[in-house]
């Protein structure tokens, strides 16, 4: 029933380690680098300004389980679901894959925070528009475990 | 009863992002860094060539939770504890802070491999006095619930 | 008569820094990722194994002059030009703009290398057919001095 | 006559490359961190609060040539020093060397600019004291020709 958004990334040169394969490090900006997208998918930026406020989502987790290898110039299917989405959190599930072949899965946790000049971010509640967006790729629990 | 390895790491201004703090994916690094300090206290390194294989330690998952944010030029205090000891993985604890203040806690699971020339990694067994000056820094986990 | 190679490169949030634009150093990855898709567009990788060997372009040297600023999320258009063709290397030039302002101008010296097992690089002569791919992008120094 | 200002960085494993060696790229963190160690050692630092205006060291150019190769974990002796010092800029010098082998040097031009809240960066003058400061690396040009 849900949708999953997906985008590709290639895998550059100076991401690539002594041992051949991307960084592991690497899968966390890819997975950071798909969540922008697709918020630029549905219309918004996950940097807003409000006047002199701004509106952005900081990561309270982050986390990736390495399946496999990815080499230089190799090509990353990037598919990304909605896990859950919290009064002013969202968490987003990530599936790497190349060719068919899994590489790997992670998860981030976003939340949606205010940010006055010169305060500490503020977590604010998703703008309810954004909120029936975002559920169109929102992982259909009720049919299947989650991963 | 148990050790905790202790090393520093002061944010460097390519780390940190447009929000002004050290980017997420930045933890990601000092965890291996840390790692890797840990394995040279210990007399050792995350590669050592053994004829014409190489033994590393690729990741198998990482994970991260923020409780707080650091900015440019900021000291991290970085303590790396060693979760447990399996027949060719590490599971490494690290938790971030800066003056006392907690910034970040990770998890980092390190799998010992054997790497010869044109074949993929396969899993070995850590070296016996490997695991026995890591045992140093293992979490004692009979007197308390693990974090 | 000359051509450029054109290529496109969005800012991501991991390249910014505290000062809120992309961070200097970033513009030699974008430097190194458009010669390289310079080179996939001419049918050839800058990494190419040769049986046990490999056939690489270690950089001797790179360089930039910064003009202006960009944002996170702005895109630069980044134009690639072949300043000078010696026997085994190769001079670049690259121009970066967001929406027809002048961000920066760079070169880069990239070296054929043959690279066996164990050996250090050595500089190796650029085969004939890329050679005459190449011209395609020289810059026509009859006509105009070069920047 | 001039003095020199030495630091040390040790290649971490995520500045590797496939190719075995730190990214060309990295050289241009490790010149921009060189610079930053100096500017505390001078007791300032490169970003400076003054209300709420920030004085901050954008570069006007950055370059660098490539002599050697260094692997992970190997350490680069950094040695900086301060070819010219103008109104409101400074022209740095760097060498690296590893175990007294050459491996590369740069250069980097930062300007001094005030940055009012939503404004563009402008240039302000070195603080005198300052000047008087980084006079003692400024390289002694009577006697030999710049490198």
């Amino acid at each position: 029933m849900s949708e999953q958004f997906r985008t590709q990334r290639r895998v550059e040169f100076c991401e690539t380690d002594a041992a051949g394969i991307a960084h592991f490090s690497a899968f966390f900006t890819y997975m950071e680098q798909a969540e922008h997208a697709l918020l630029r998918e549905l219309g918004t930026s996950v940097v807003r300004h409000e006047g002199e406020a701004v509106v952005s989502w900081p990561r309270v987790s982050a986390s990736c389980d390495y399946q496999g290898m990815v080499r230089f110039e190799q090509v990353l299917d990037i598919e990304v679901a909605v896990e859950r989405i919290g009064g002013s959190s969202v968490a987003y599930q990530f599936r790497f894959s190349h060719e068919g072949r899994p590489v790997a899965q992670g998860k981030m946790v976003s939340v949606c925070c205010r940010i006055e000049p010169g305060q500490p971010p503020k977590s604010t509640p998703i703008a309810p528009e954004l909120v029936a967006r975002l559920r169109r790729f929102l992982v259909d629990t009720s049919s299947s475990a989650s991963p």
